[in-house]
């Protein structure tokens, strides 16, 4: 059975992990076959979000206890992942994956990574296993490979300021509609806008269902196939 | 456009509404062409409970505020709903179906709804709208209704304990698989029980989607299709 992980970092969009992204990425792996696997970091968010209002509250919340609310009670701390036993990896969006997971809300084009996501991405890369990442989760990846020889070719829609940032971090960017997705087919990482537009969330499953398939049909490639020259020397 | 109500008690199963479940039914509203109005009463939550352990905090939490991250913001406050302006309801399940919208997890066969949780499903009753129950969110309707003549015909799966409680509270119980629905065609009432079984996700899902098609099916018949001596007399 393929096994993939999928990382979320807190629930809720403004704070944690987008819900419906999440929820959606979780219902369509299942109706592939895979066994999931969820995880998060064992730390405080960056921040508390009121969603009613928009306001920062002054509470404070762990990324994987809230986390473990989509999750429905099974997580497991990001630490404590050996990426032996996954297939591949999804991303869930929401500004948890860029406050949380790195710091690309505050940095932008200067974003790093928490040390276990970058560990676990690079991981996963380094053993040409597929990351699929929705929404705002391709500032993770991008963030993770900062200052290496990987310049991952990803989307988060198309605008433009949030593209720039990620060229810095070195991937490369291509537009792409919410219903899309692309792949970079030599580093196996595909992406899908999501809810970087203003969409039905019927739209935005439309996307996740594709970049699950897609995920899934890298994750049965094995380690050997399509070798390539852009392959992580991270 | 056909309007339909999904009807929160805040985010996450074990205090609040089941993501999975309320995201679900959002998706297959929005695919199925139906405008969703998202709603909760701003009042505390029962509880707090840490998803990850099982164990009640010591926080407090709003079930508006914290619902309103599953609708991503745009959530109105159940005590300004006017059932006039909708065609139908629908409400997850989780604890805080029975718990915050009721008190069924405490009261059993004696339980009663919040005053405007009861106003809203009277109301949608007596215009012969129909209402989609999920998972526990049976419990809710029985509550609603309990000292009436109406009798509802529910599902909550194949729980006999459950089942024996809502007979007390006034409604009949149908046995019900998770991916099937039971419908009360003279009451509008439509359930499907979720995860009232420790089931897959897409097996929730599969119920949650014909459930939805029902919810739709219903309110295109208007007021006066199908009259029945079980209309509600509440």
């Amino acid at each position: 059975m393929t096994k993939i992980g999928v990382l979320l970092s807190g629930c809720g969009f403004k704070d944690g992990s987008e819900i419906h992204e999440a929820t959606l990425a979780l219902y369509f792996l299942d109706r592939a076959g895979a066994q999931v696997v969820c995880m998060a970091p064992d730390a405080a968010q960056h921040d508390v979000v009121d969603h009613a209002t928009g306001r920062a509250t002054r509470e404070s919340r762990n990324m994987l206890v809230e986390a473990a609310r989509i999750a429905r009670g099974k997580i497991v701390d990001l630490a404590s992942v050996s990426t032996v036993e996954l297939d591949g990896l999804v991303m869930p969006g929401g500004f948890g994956a860029a406050k949380n997971l790195c710091d690309f809300a505050l940095q932008g084009g200067r974003a790093q990574a928490h040390p276990q996501v970058q560990r676990v991405l690079r991981e996963m890369h380094a053993a040409r296993k597929p990351i699929g990442a929705i929404c705002i989760a391709p500032a993770v990846v991008a963030a993770s490979f900062r200052g290496t020889a990987t310049h991952a070719k990803l989307t988060i829609g198309e605008h433009a300021g949030t593209a720039d940032a990620l060229r810095a971090l070195g991937a490369e960017h291509a537009n792409c509609g919410v219903r899309e997705f692309v792949v970079d087919e030599a580093n196996r990482i595909v992406s899908t806008p999501a809810y970087m537009y203003d969409a039905r969330i019927s739209e935005v499953a439309a996307g996740i269902e594709r970049l699950v398939a897609e995920v899934m049909r890298l994750s049965s490639l094995g380690s050997s196939a399509h070798p390539s020259p852009s392959r992580a020397t991270s």
